[in-house]
């Protein structure tokens, strides 16, 4: 059996490993456009801070290790130009030309690209986008002498490189279209919106950025009526799935515009799978919807999931709630499932609780807080998302998301174990009395 | 109506302040015979510590709180001698002397006392033994001029103390009959003993104390062979249900020893409620059986589950998985629900996890690790125990707390999604992995 992956990130190679265990004889080919493969682009920004001074070590696995430990044939700086799915065949193409190479099953693992609003921004000196590990790196190098730098766009990457160029000591300055974290209700996205100034970062928001140009060695971010000069610039206007080969070779897209699978990760070819942050996958919270879940463990479990099922067993992946998080300094950020707004899109009457609490026992140094809101579903009294900002949040959103994906009732999260001590949390943790404040009004 | 409540630890005052919260003319005293109620014994070694300077810092609300706000009539010092139950009054002892009171409904909160093998150990100068804020507090002040302190026990409270003592520069000994942390894994518990040894705390492990004797000043522990001298010494032997004044009124008890309540917290007599750390209640890992879970998150919300039902809602207590955590230093301990030898005494066949795993993303420093146990039930393929040790405990353990309580299958474990950032965890964390492993059995 040949097995054919394009793209060597965490679901693909993720995929692949899985294929080589459950199918000691297949023959298994990677092909990867950048150098690296098995590689963690989110470790960017804290390559960028110094806190990772090695960016292999952003690397799990190199090709070589594949090759000897796994039998994986990996081909980095080869890109698959076209497939014919009638022939199952594909064209590869690299610096050693063109090549046409057989399968028996595909599995398309390419990725994400990061958002651009316009392809010609990035033709701009000094402006990046990060993909691959390679941009990180050609930032950090260019970074060295340059001191003022903007961020565009103020998700999880504009806060990450926020943060990042922040600690080394560069100007850093935010421009967001609506505000800071714009999927956090505003009253939270304001308080990172103050953590970001106490930092000496400043922040534009209501800015959309309509061009970005040189002037001279400088890059002018061009707003509706402001035009701000910098050093450079780096992009964080979140991603797109991949789908370009997909839609070559005719692949169903899927609600959100990412390729449409099955639980098998089977796209609409039954010889073609995919993997990773170029598929959508099931809604845990909305049944019957699809979500766009462009998240390292979920690209590793659909990897997963994929090879597992080219190796003819049964495994179907149950879906996503889109847990997520970040932080900016000592600041926690997590968001998962849905918000009111997009439960009132789909008619669910809600009951949303907010509250602010100790992040551990009021007497326990230091006093810290976390800020919390569950929006719970009036009708099945089960949580349908959350937003918790401030101390102690990962494990509160690990708590939290598995309460959504299994549809725990709000009494079951009212009367559950959350375990106490007092340098962990308080007696009456945020989960406990956000729960309580709906379970009291059931 | 007239309540009255025993005990002003977090399950009286809680019921109280529920039953206020429900029944506004209702009449409600609470009796207690400490200085203090609505206090967080569980504070006591951060007291010691010098964490918590002033030791009215563990008491959440004063009697004078509780008498302007919310109208309950707090008597501190006084203890009840006896109940009649038929004539539904009972007789309390003060500086006042003795009074006898009415209610129609009693709720017993006597809490638990520390487990001491001989009550003569108690009349040693320099022995403590932990219950009330007093206690914590003539310790301090008998520390102040000394420098050895033994520690009697090493489960929960012994940990504690020892950190704390050792913390404040004591010199420090713990006698443990088994091993440190009985309820874990050997391998586990050698690895806090060797944090303790670190830390130049001597641990004695296997050493029974028989006696504990004054030695003019000094405190002699006598053991099998050894009989080392200390300036004081600290009981740690965990805690027994304080069910006197329940088995004197003639109310059941239940197999653990605590005191039998349904599921509303109420006991053999209709008339009489009990809730905190002197119940037991329904255990949610073996059904059917009980648990004595001596817990503060446990006693707060039975207690609020017995107001409730005073109050004449009608709410239940499902029970407990008996979820808790503590720390020493930099290593925290996490522990809940069954071990593989209390599956196998209940017939239940097991599988076994066990894993040591990044505590973040491998890349991002301090470089740190879990180690995790999960004991899962072969046959309804649920987790039914964990031991987590490391660092990043509480949120791993509240996440498999939730899933115990909530029969969550392994493979919605294995497919959750666990928040990840490399700041709080690897892409393949801990918890999925271990979840993997049986996944791939099953």
């Amino acid at each position: 059996m040949k097995v054919i992956v394009v793209g060597g990130g965490a679901a693909g190679m993720s995929a692949a490993s899985r294929v080589r265990k459950l199918v000691p004889q297949a023959e298994i080919k990677v092909f990867e456009e950048s150098s690296y493969v098995s590689y963690a682009p989110c470790g960017i920004p804290y390559y960028i801070e110094n806190l990772v001074n090695d960016i292999n070590s952003l690397v799990t696995y190199t090709p070589e290790f594949f090759k000897n430990e796994r039998n994986i044939d990996v081909h980095i700086k080869t890109k698959v130009l076209k497939v014919d799915l009638s022939a199952k065949q594909l064209t590869t193409v690299s610096e050693e030309g063109e090549k046409i190479e057989d399968f028996d099953y595909l599995i398309l693992s390419t990725g994400a690209v990061p958002f651009v609003p316009d392809r010609k921004w990035l033709e701009v000196n000094h402006v990046y986008a990060l993909r691959h590990l390679e941009d990180g790196d050609a930032l950090k190098n260019d970074l060295k002498n340059l001191n003022n730098i903007a961020v565009i766009g103020g998700g999880y990457v504009g806060v990450e490189m926020a943060e990042a160029l922040s600690k080394i000591g560069k100007n850093v300055t935010i421009f967001e279209m609506r505000r800071v974290m714009p999927n956090l209700d505003p009253e939270y996205s304001q308080i990172i919106k103050q953590e970001m100034q106490k930092r000496s970062i400043k922040v534009f928001e209501g800015f959309t950025v309509k061009a970005i140009e040189n002037t001279g060695e400088k890059v002018r971010i061009i707003g509706d009526s402001e035009q701000p000069i910098f050093d450079a610039a780096v992009l964080g206007l979140g991603v797109r799935p991949n789908v370009e080969l997909a839609k070559s070779i005719g692949l169903k897209l899927g609600e959100t515009g990412a390729i449409w699978v099955d639980e098998t990760m089977r796209t609409s070819n039954e010889y073609v799978y995919a993997a990773g942050d170029n598929i959508e996958v099931n809604d845990l919270v909305i049944k019957g919807r699809k979500r766009y879940a462009p998240f390292a463990p979920e690209a590793n479990k659909e990897g997963y999931v994929a090879g597992s099922n080219v190796g003819n067993q049964n495994v179907r992946f149950p879906g996503s709630a889109g847990s997520a998080i970040t932080k900016f300094y000592d600041l926690e950020i997590g968001v998962v499932g849905i918000t009111e707004e997009e439960a009132k899109r789909y008619g669910i009457e809600t009951f949303p609780v907010k509250i602010k609490h100790n992040a551990r026992a009021s007497y326990y140094p230091p006093q810290e807080e976390v800020y919390m809101k569950i929006v719970f579903d009036k009708k099945r009294k089960v949580p349908l998302g959350a937003q918790v900002i401030g101390k102690n949040v990962w494990g509160r959103l690990a708590y939290i998301s598995l309460a959504i994906e299994n549809n725990i009732t709000v009494d079951r999260m009212f009367f559950s174990g959350v375990p106490y001590a007092p340098p962990f949390a308080p007696v009456w943790d945020s989960l406990i009395i956000a729960s309580r404040i709906f379970y009291e009004r059931v």
